[in-house]
């Protein structure tokens, strides 16, 4: 993700990892659809290429239709939080403007929010693999879905924290959720481990449990989407399942988001919305067929993890272990957030 | 599947849903071929299968090397019990030949195998059927993988269940996992759900949980390629997550296999030689590439689910209810087999 002066540039994450092929953001309507499309995906990551999408949008209307424009630019995806949260702050700029060009403060709003992001994947990064050094390390790991850089413009969430604990060799053999339906695991993480040097084994998401417990896996890592005062989490489709697998398997289930992806407006995991794909997703891959023609297929992406299945949360801030909504709460009045 | 007098006919399982396209086995390496490129999979039709692979082999080979080759038969897959059974009972049948032409005795032997499978899904789909209808039903129902016609010749095992509770009025919504990484479940059991005309949704494996959880799905019904004396089930992989995500949710889980699936001669899962399978299962489909060059990839195709997730194992002889090895035992005696 690069900013280019008048445009946003974002590798497509729909083509990776055949293609390394770049989409080019001149409007803000090219970034709601590179957020639709996913283009672009992965909470943080999305909430930056938003904040710049609002920067594109100042250059195009004036204050009354910018702020309709960013109200749309907030719908493209309902799920992740970090979305709604940086179309907040770009507003909160909009709206407190007073000198300067509009364009320019935003530009360099949307700068602070990704630098921030980046920072906070490191702070996190450390953070985690303190929790796993303090555990039986080595040890086997299992992650889901797509939480490197492609996910969050930095080091990662999860993959950073994976990244930096094989750095510090606590990682015997790290296990890669394909993660259907859009392959997040098979087409991004890999394409991203292997960038990065780091050994691991893909297996289909029906797999986990099977190789949790084999291979006695100690942890299951995995980003969020949104997660809500009590300590829910939503997240990847699957990842419900790892936290039932986990704690089935005396495993310990670490969630890792900054605190941007926290949204403590709402009580628990049953507020949130899920967002359903189309069919296409489980029935085509590319132009083949894998379905029937006229399925009825049930294509939720995100599921809900509910808080006294989550062992950790690891922020930039600290670490919540066994959420509950008074220790978030503490954090953020401790972060003054 | 059907014999025709000089070759055997399968509809290839591989080309489906897209495709109706049949394989002709001609000589006993066609049937060996077509168990080891799952132009045909399922334990039950492996077993039927090789029994008509046996009487081309003797059309083709004299006793000695006959039973040479029926041995390379046996080994054309390793997990489901049903081809090793199938092929003992035609190693008998050969050993034990006295008059009239063998191929023709062989012959007999395979139609009254393919027979006794066919009635055998008929008493299994009773009884399963019998022990939705005695729970809280009209109910939610989940099954994975393949198990109907395609995989056994006959009217199925999980499916046939699933296919007469339909019937019977017993179902209120039936969910479908994909099944990676072979997909059986979207190309094959959607394709005879649609012809069987039972309404269903397709879900992604990772889904399966989320699904359980928030559409409160009473059954998990699935077959099995290999059950020990202990009441361990050998499975599609993906089947363990399923047994430890039904008992968290009080769901309960039906294990619906024939006799022949059955193997007393093992004490425990811990014993059955366990599939892997090519990476190119998850890196490719069809021509697509779907992960980068060169991952290393953790592929079981099958997975031990341990007796006590187990909640009932049904057979053609009657229900086996939290399986022991002393309930198996007892049925079979009961059954004389």
């Amino acid at each position: 993700m690069k900013w280019c002066g008048d445009h946003l540039q974002l590798l497509d994450q729909r083509k990776l990892p055949v293609q390394q092929q770049y989409f080019l953001c001149y409007q803000v309507a090219d970034v709601i659809d590179a957020i639709k499309l996913m283009v672009v995906r992965g909470a943080p990551a999305i909430g930056i290429t938003a904040a710049y999408g609002a920067v594109l949008a100042a250059k195009q209307h004036d204050t009354a239709e910018l702020l309709n424009t960013l109200d749309s630019l907030a719908q493209a995806r309902p799920t992740a939080v970090n979305l709604h949260w940086a179309v907040k702050r770009m507003k909160k700029r909009v709206i407190h403007h007073q000198e300067g060009q509009l364009d320019e403060c935003l530009l360099a709003e949307a700068n602070e929010i990704f630098q921030q992001e980046i920072v906070a994947n490191q702070q996190m990064a450390a953070y985690g693999a303190e929790l796993i050094a303090q555990s039986n390390a080595p040890c086997n790991i299992l992650t889901h879905c797509n939480t490197g850089r492609l996910a969050t413009g930095g080091s990662g969430t999860a993959l950073g924290v994976i990244c930096r604990a094989y750095q510090q060799g606590l990682i015997s053999q790290l296990f890669v959720d394909e993660t259907r339906p859009w392959l997040q695991g098979s087409r991004l993480t890999c394409w991203e481990l292997q960038q990065a040097d780091i050994p691991f084994q893909l297996n289909v998401d029906g797999a986990a449990a099977h190789l949790i417990k084999t291979e006695k896996v100690s942890w299951v890592i995995v980003g969020a989407d949104r997660i809500t005062a009590n300590g829910d989490v939503a997240n990847k489709i699957g990842t419900y399942s790892l936290a039932v697998l986990a704690r089935y398997h005396q495993a310990k289930l670490m969630v890792v988001a900054p605190l941007s992806t926290c949204d403590l407006s709402m009580a628990s995991g049953s507020d949130i919305p899920l967002e359903h794909r189309e069919a296409t997703e489980l029935c085509y891959l590319a132009e083949r067929q894998l379905a029937p023609d006229n399925v009825a297929v049930n294509n939720p992406v995100f599921d809900i993890t509910p808080a006294e299945l989550v062992d950790f949360i690891v922020t930039e801030r600290g670490i919540v272990a066994n959420p509950t909504a008074e220790k978030l709460k503490n954090l953020f009045e401790a972060c003054a957030v």
